[in-house]
């Protein structure tokens, strides 16, 4: 490809609405263009990424007999009643009518389709198992669409979907997935981990999250530094601690302090270690007599995790925080004055808050709080749960080793969904034995839009993109210096272009008018990892200049070893 | 691939609503299953179909110098604001709002996108000519979707565009386009004509269709028997005849026939030739003075084309018919027994029907006619134009030869829509001399899941599908018989699969434990072009028994010639 036939939209400016380097990098070196909010255009440059990365999905799914599918994108409502998601799924689901008013969803995913796909078409064990997928179009009306393709609303995911009749074929299944996973990782290029993740609302019970690790991740993952242990953090236990909770060696104490508006202010204000205070926080409950609130006590220095909480049966699922007014009316005290003793609502105290001695909370009281707080005595401690994230040196829920956490960009996500969908559609087989038995699911993503983001999170530096060489657009530029005004730079370039082509690497040649500098600054910003530089001094002496887009090293090469050193990159490429 | 592993979901039964060939083809042999009214999901077996065609259309779109990008399918009102066509788009335009109520249509076409992408790219004329597709899903929100895949409401389209800074570059690129679309469907192996087409709702001026000839088509398509011209019947001109008028022999009598309600009773009645009588349409007017209905008089043979009604200046656009109650409040008769002789609405008069002399028509009273009707004497003719569809044995409007009609499936559609879109949307750049220049355009569409179908319609027999060689799923099918009996069996049919599969032919062994007859019948519905059956008997004599889908011949094969037979029909695929 020469670049003056080609859509080269580079631009210098970074944009506004850009506040991740992929979103930056992708806009600058023209890969994409924002239509709307979280809606993209991709442009020659980001969909030849787009489309490799979709290939090697595309390899890996049909190396372990996943079948490819194209599924509609416009999803009728009843088979989402069936399920129950078309009133569980948030407004994430956009739900349109057609023109003769019957209703639709733009799929957000396939698991309602896939599901009536099989119970039409398979009715006996013999064709059992069965993995299907496809590489499509999918819509979530993100509520704020942001980083660019990283959360966009429309993107391309590769769905996958496996019906079995036991859960130890559909075990197996998800075994393959989990291996596939690793390999399409491992060739595009990425650092990745597999975590333990949340169900979330997709149902089901195991599930792993494909996490690349990267700063500008949205997901905090926790790690053991002993064992293979990683999970999502909304998923990771914190464990009761092993230690008893000391003796109370205070006695309770309340105090006013009229300049001190909340728990929060009293640890700084009077330097409290801030796990030797609790906090309060109210959330609609559940099933919990004689009350529509309930409190959760955790420690000051700790983080409630929303997914444990909303899971408690005492909790509403999702969940829903009680607004000010409504906790001043029921306890007289506002928000951050709250304490357990005395408090007139049931509470769920955390694990790590439930070992604590002579601690310090608010007396649900404005601007008086209690020091020397202790369970039992002061304040009943009946309930206690896992209801908060795990934090940095926790021990590893696994029993080995300690946590440390790290941010990553979610890229894939398996779960056994088990009978989740099928029980609730009727997706029935019959056995050898002629009973009618209901399917096990599983059900695997891999965002092939966000993956290409991901890439750049992990793979850049001030020049702009470094391409991993299975996804790179290019394998090599070629850039000649005044290829328009010496006839010797034009000859040898228009060879190595052909020769190069024509052995399949996969050539970007820069024949515009311009500068080296700024042939340069482009072919680096959009990140090709081989750049050929041509000048009429060097081919005097027969010699290329070659530049590593990756280390930077530069070095000079006789023209005619140009072709066996690319070939051999070329064959390298998994 | 085997049987066993894929998804083969062949079915005897003929789907009741499916009343085209290919629509029930491509259903019995599994190539798609209905989700719902115009939306089905692709099986593996129309998907690697579909994907062979898609492969193709790349191929050339990439020859050509037409760079692939992809837009998205939800797309921002404003921009069909801009261009008029939010209002002007009937409600094939599937409108939408998300979440925080904004406004977006489901892509029916991308022209609106694609030019705002190119006025905030392009700003210099050096960056033209620009050429630019995707191959993308679309939807359009048929009333009645029917026929399968051919008239579906999401499908898959080859969209391309290209912009210019001249008409004669557009030219140029046009015929570029004519040419890739050619080679596209002469790859493909269809039989195909490009006719001269109507812009319809899309604009423009110069514009081909490309059919599949094919009797289910939807389509009317004019062709000379003496020259190339070809032209879909919306678009083909019906000539004024070159033959004066004839001197008037009979005198105008009116008759009351109670017993005959409309003009075409009474040319059954009196046994008239068809082309002695003429008959009325109503509609609506459109810078008419005085009247807001206009009359259009044609031949009693012939039918009112629309196209050409409504893009007369007296015709509201789009031509909107006059209901009964109104015409009787207005004439003070009923449909069918209207005339020209004292019709008190304004009328414009088909060409052929200007020329005939002795005439019948209605008397504008009911059951009453007028014979021996004759132009200026009887009736003013001071309006006439072509508004007739041509009819078989018409003269060609190239001048050449007669006309005959065939039916055909539109699967590509070119146009040259010059500033129709770009100078609503303000898509300009600078030209040479820095002066404001607007952008020529062209629009290029290939309904690539419709041209499956259209191949079916075209190749299939009492039997089921007969592929191309092009697009086929795969290319052989191997038919073991009593595999899982007989070891000498299984021992070849291993190696001729494996040996094929390594030597790049598409091979689908049919390994189930099924009887012979069944297995052909699978096979020959699905339309695999080759296949070959082994037998124990035949194994004895160093022999395979080979079958040609398309011709029914069968041959004995060496095993040994077999992988140089298909090796050659491999390397023979365009």
């Amino acid at each position: 490809m020469r670049t003056t036939n080609y859509l080269l939209a580079t631009q210098k400016a970074i944009p506004k609405d850009a506040d991740i380097i992929s979103h930056q990098l992708m806009q600058r070196a023209g890969m994409i263009r924002k239509l709307s909010s979280g809606l993209y255009t991709w442009l020659p440059l980001g969909l030849s990424v787009l489309r490799k990365v979709e290939k090697i999905v595309r390899e890996e799914m049909d190396n372990i007999g996943t079948m490819e599918t194209l599924m509609p994108l416009v999803q009728p409502s009843n088979l989402w009643e069936e399920t129950g998601r078309w009133d569980k799924f948030g407004p994430e689901l956009l739900r349109i009518s057609d023109r003769h008013n019957r209703s639709f969803v733009l799929g957000p995913t396939h698991e309602e389709i896939i599901t009536d796909l099989v119970r039409n078409e398979i009715s006996s064990y013999k064709r059992l198992p069965l993995s299907i997928y496809q590489i499509q179009t999918k819509f979530r009306d993100e509520i704020r669409p942001r980083f660019g393709v990283m959360r966009s609303r429309e993107f391309v995911m590769k769905d996958a979907y496996s019906f079995h009749l036991s859960k130890s074929s559909l075990r197996d299944n998800y075994e393959k997935m989990y291996q596939a996973y690793c390999k399409i990782f491992d060739r595009i290029g990425l650092r990745y981990r597999a975590v333990l993740a949340d169900s979330g609302n997709i149902g089901g019970s195991n599930s792993h999250e494909f996490h690349a690790l990267a700063d500008s991740g949205e997901d905090l993952i926790a790690f053991s530094n002993k064992s293979e242990f990683a999970a999502n953090i909304e998923k990771a236990d914190a464990l009761l601690p092993k230690t008893k909770r000391k003796m109370a060696s205070e006695s309770l104490k309340m105090v006013y302090l009229p300049e001190v508006n909340d728990v929060d202010e009293l640890a700084m204000e009077k330097k409290l270690s801030s796990s030797s205070f609790v906090k309060v926080i109210f959330v609609k409950a559940s099933n919990v007599v004689g009350s529509n609130i309930v409190a959760l006590v955790i420690r000051g220095d700790h983080q409630l995790n929303e997914v444990k909480a909303e899971k408690l049966p005492e909790v509403e699922f999702p969940i829903h925080y009680v607004d000010e007014k409504e906790i001043f009316e029921l306890t007289g005290a506002s928000i951050g004055a709250h304490g357990p003793v005395n408090l007139n609502i049931p509470y769920i105290v955390d694990y790590s808050a439930s070992v604590i001695s002579d601690f310090v909370a608010g007396a649900n009281l404005d601007n008086n709080y209690y020091f020397g707080i202790n369970w039992v005595r002061d304040a009943k401690i009946d309930r206690i749960a896992d209801i908060r994230n795990v934090a940095e040196g926790d021990p590893s829920p696994c029993g080995q080793g300690k946590l440390s956490l790290k941010r990553g960009i979610e890229i894939g996500h398996i779960f056994e969904l088990g009978d989740y969908y099928s029980k609730a559609m009727n997706a029935n087989v019959l056995d050898k034995t002629g009973k009618n038995r209901t399917l096990e699911m599983g059900s695997y993503g891999i965002g092939c839009t966000r993956v290409v983001a991901a890439a750049i999170e992990q793979n850049h530096d001030e020049f702009g993109i470094i391409w991993p060489e299975s996804i790179a657009p290019f394998n090599v530029a070629i850039i000649p210096i005044n290829m328009h005004k010496s006839s010797s730079v034009q000859r040898a370039t228009e060879m190595l272009y052909n020769t190069l082509a024509s052995n399949n690497v996969e050539v970007l040649l820069d024949d515009r008018k311009e500068r080296l500098g700024v042939m340069i600054n482009d072919i680096e910003l959009i990140g090709i990892p081989h750049i050929l530089i041509i000048s009429e001094r060097n081919l005097k002496e027969g010699i290329v200049e070659y530049k590593n887009r990756l280390t930077g090293n530069k070095e000079k090469m006789q023209i005619e070893n140009v072709i066996s050193h690319f070939n051999c990159i070329s064959s390298d490429k998994i």
